[in-house]
């Protein structure tokens, strides 16, 4: 059994997430490669050393850079804020190191660029965290379309609603400060509705967009009667065109009272459609022009079926429901599979980057206001 | 017990829906004003005739002209396409006679103007038929909302989809003429998410779109081996901004595989959210952030309380289903009242000309591929 | 065009249902027979006379007996309370005439028995309005079953869930007197739930079963502060068994908070499955073993093809929803062309003694704690 | 930081289910006692093997007689067949191990009186894995419950659906033979209903049953040509009794073709109700007579805030879905800090014997054909 040595730099919720998917992909998966979880980093001493117990970690550092260069890790996976991503990124890759970076891969088009030149001068295997795509129910989508099931793409609707910010009283956190974000629902949300997009329908060649900060002030974090300025955006809309002429809408916001985690697509095509929303995620709404007359509908699927659905072999009988960490363990077994194959995986840097140029093509359509192409490289 | 004549100028889809609301209005609403099916008016004097038998008319013309001017008419109802809306609703406002008018109210911003402008002189009674603001869930929502029950609009999420012309048999019909039917999705189905709009969240005043024809020919009406060019669109999409701030987005098509009727829209707001689906017109989604943590979520109202919900006593108890047609008959209910009182009803034709507004302002966006302002005026 | 002149005996929630159904036929089905609404026929002189005119009624009457042989009576409308339907259809049937008469068909066995009798030795039409027999989604559910899609049924699951009772202060109208309507929630609403199963399934062989009234005592109508005895029960459940080997349960109950008309039903076969729910009138769930089998779940059919779903086609465009009314208008149309045909129609009477017979072998089936066979004769 | 060392007795379907569970409850709840996989034992030397080392375990066995009286062994996880819970449980105790055992408790009611004789006289901890208690829904149910929020109790309507015998070919597994199993779908699905109905609404109290096997004979495994006799229910349906007044219905079944998971209650209360169904686990629907009249309905609770709902804190934001496995941690995680507290939590081995006692109590009441009461004691 061999063994790849891991390095998490970041111990918040995708450090959480991250780490479980390592623990649990061997005994669901039995990967070639066996993650063993060497070091954990972050920049608070006392922090870092009781996530790293808590999360099954051998040892912790607040110094990343020393760590991305030992000998003993192969995998550095990069879980931090949008502003550090690419710094460690290429730092790691410099090192040899595989990488994994979370979305959106990196807060300009710029970082973007140099992240994938340094990856692919360096050799290195490299991966995205667009972990959605790993949905049972996402790759079934996938699957009926990459089959010719759905016809031509007409339509991609793809809307992603949270609420959490609708409390005014909620604090200016990092992910509320351009600064360090990079952007707000766009980059936090609208991301992943775009891998989606893109994945699932194609390249989107140009967009029309609006960017909206309904609260410009929040309370400072720790010290709730100061008021600072919200430098994000609360909500993302664009009108979207794919090269194959598809036509789309993404939305993505924080705002959407009572919306918790509705990361939803539909896809319409001339031959039947598809529907997903992650709060439901085992399911999948599908249409089929084909069926007969009289019982043409959209049927539920419940995508946990051994024989039929992927991944869902390595968890449980039919109609035992997955959850959202199971993403994640699907990414980590496809990307140490990745690893044993020197194969990159998708979505690699290079989806990162396309990614990135549609969310800022989708900045300067709304700051614009015309509708912006987005370049292909 | 007094009664008002009424002529109706078209006998198709929207003929059959009106004149089942003039018959079915009596026996369940009691209003003031007796509507008395006098005249039927169409341009093929054999259909118009069984039309009038069936539909309960008294008498049948081909000479709308005449019969708007009679003396025994009182009401004068536009159900034909587009292209003739506005002669003969001014012509009906010179008359004298309140005039119903099908919607979109026109094709062009300057016929819809004239139509206001003539009923306004006339001092007739006027009103657009959006039979969508009288389903009684519409309404419910309309109701939350003005009692401040969702707080500050963010967001308004409306879809109008259909999959009618997915076939690409299906033939060139008028509905696909721009001479005829002005625009496609858009002025059939969006107007109506428009409407929806304005009603509940207020007017629009910028907006980004795009239009597609999927499809550019169709097989001729009658002879299918012969094709001509669609000169409508298929599909309608924009990001749309109120004057209040919420931000929005609205998408029409006919090319949504699955899709029959669903006439969609989520409202978002600091205090909670809201939504629909006409396929489902008895049920409205609630959601308040007021209700106790542990047990917030959305809420699906049947809106079939007598008690509670408007236009409900006049039917049946508690869960019985309304139907599609019922909401004709609420709209034919408060104009006839309308009528009793001298009152304009809404939606007038005012409402009609700032619906056209923002469709003309739809086409130019997409045009011009640049945010267009919406005229207040 | 040949007419058929028809007395309706009530006026209450049932003749306003049956009244609309008469009037709707004609334009809509256009019947061989036209029913002519002549005489309305109730024991409140003034309460009937008002309901004639609203109804749209020729002439009322306070003397049914004198009314069911009238020469220009074809038709005999019985919808009045339970204890009466015996007594009247019976006159109606001697006198020639052919009898519809509302659900459940009798408050006995006996008296189901005596009106079998004679509607057929009169040789007249006859009839029980089980409407919802008619919803189109349900006509769509039984033509599934015929052609064995279904393959052999295992599992029938109806529930009929109302929540009018849940309140302590609703009054001891005659639905809950066990002189007037026989039973309560077992013979209003469970003989819904196996007329259903007979239609569907097949019929019943034996049942166990419980009647249970929650509260029993109620205010009395008009004198809220004396309180009398609910002599009928509030709910009923049944474990049941078919001729054909399918297991079953039905369950009905008003006191069942938040459901307000909810009848609903679950078959099970070994080829697939189907459910339905009157709150959402136009859809059919319906699952097939032989879809392939990644794609395997329950579609949500909108029984609202005018080329493919029985009724529609008189009405409206795919999506447009039908409601609770349209029942029975088919049903009224359907036996308006079994009179023209000189056939009976189902469900007949002989279909309402057979249900008789299951509600009375679950009365006694809960009286003697035992399983109780449905006799077949 | 305390340990605990655990044997687990079986390692397929619940093995592993109960071995991730061990695993996940430390970095997730951090427990004060930590879980020490130490033996795994099976009868198949080389395939206990294999899962110790899949799923963790120190060392494996095939001699759990052995393995339960071991000094470094404080916990005995009875996750095999039934027909050997009683033997292994009561050894367990009688060398004083906490015991957790899968359900249904044992095969008869007399093995589950001597198991709870046994772990009581030993005094040690005990715990009967119903495991569907500890979905965050349903803790949010029984909360509700326990409030008073639902007032009293009128219905239970419990069912649970499977469909993995609907193919005649699925072969006769242990799960099939009444030697190993003691019943079907009654002690295996039945089982969990009658958990959560006296959970959530109280102790039953006499019943009414019918049992079915629609397909009496399957092939023999590894041996599809031979054919054997199926001797335990594919399907059972139940009318039951509660002491506190209300009235139930339970069915169970795995021929239910379409339904993968679906264990579903509703329950009606004077004052309001909830439903459930697992396979959407992280959502309730909630009903209030008490909210406002135009807004009443049922609310879906996505029951995923960590301020408001039990357990998922540990876990991940909002609207992030849990699955079918996280059932075992909250289980485990409250069986371990029982233990830690000398505690017995709840579902006890005296729950365990109770729910035996209305499995029972429905085998009688289906062969005599009677209702049967459940003994109390």
């Amino acid at each position: 059994m061999k063994e790849i040595g891991v390095a998490l730099i970041g111990y918040n919720f995708m450090g959480r997430a991250h780490s479980n998917a390592y623990r649990q992909v061997v005994p669901f998966f039995a990967p070639r490669l066996t993650p063993r979880l060497k070091v954990l980093c972050g920049r608070n001493a006392s922090a870092v050393r009781a996530a790293a117990a808590r999360l099954g970690f051998e040892e912790w550092s607040t110094d990343w850079r020393e760590v991305v260069s030992r000998e003993d890790i192969g995998l550095v996976d990069v879980s931090t804020p949008g502003d550090s991503h690419a710094e460690i990124a290429i730092a790691a890759a410099r090192a040899g190191k595989a990488v994994l970076c979370e979305k959106p891969l990196a807060n300009t088009v710029a970082e973007a660029k140099a992240m994938l030149k340094a990856v692919t001068r360096a050799g290195v295997v490299h991966m995205v965290c667009h972990n959605y795509r790993r949905v049972p129910a996402v790759m079934l989508a996938k699957r009926i379309i990459d089959e010719g099931r759905l016809g031509r793409i007409h339509h991609y609707r793809g809307t992603y609603l949270q609420d959490w910010l609708v409390d005014p009283d909620f604090p200016l956190t990092w992910r509320l400060q351009r600064k360090v974000a990079g952007s707000g629902a766009l980059g936090d949300l609208a991301s992943h509705s775009i891998d989606l997009a893109r994945f699932l329908v194609g390249e989107i060649s140009e967009v029309a967009a609006a960017l909206e900060t309904f609260l410009k002030e929040r309370p400072l974090e720790g010290r709730p009667r100061k008021r600072g300025k919200v430098t994000v955006d609360d909500a993302a809309a664009a009108v979207i065109r794919f090269e194959n002429g598809a036509l789309g809408t993404i939305e993505a916001t924080r705002m959407a009272a009572g919306r918790k985690n509705q990361n939803r697509f539909e896809i319409n095509g001339s031959l039947g459609s598809l529907a997903f929303d992650l709060e439901r995620l085992n399911e999948l709404e599908v249409f089929f022009r084909s069926d007969p007359g009289n019982v043409q509908g959209f049927r539920t699927v419940l995508a946990t079926e051994a024989a039929h659905h992927p991944y869902v072999k390595a968890w449980w009988p039919p109609g035992h429901a997955l959850g959202y960490e199971h993403t994640f363990v699907h990414t980590i077994h496809d990307l140490l599979e990745a690893i044993a194959d020197h194969e990159v995986p998708r979505p690699s840097f290079a989806d990162g980057l396309a990614n990135q140029r549609v969310l800022d093509a989708m900045e300067r359509a709304a700051r614009t206001k015309r509708w912006v192409r987005v370049p292909s490289r």
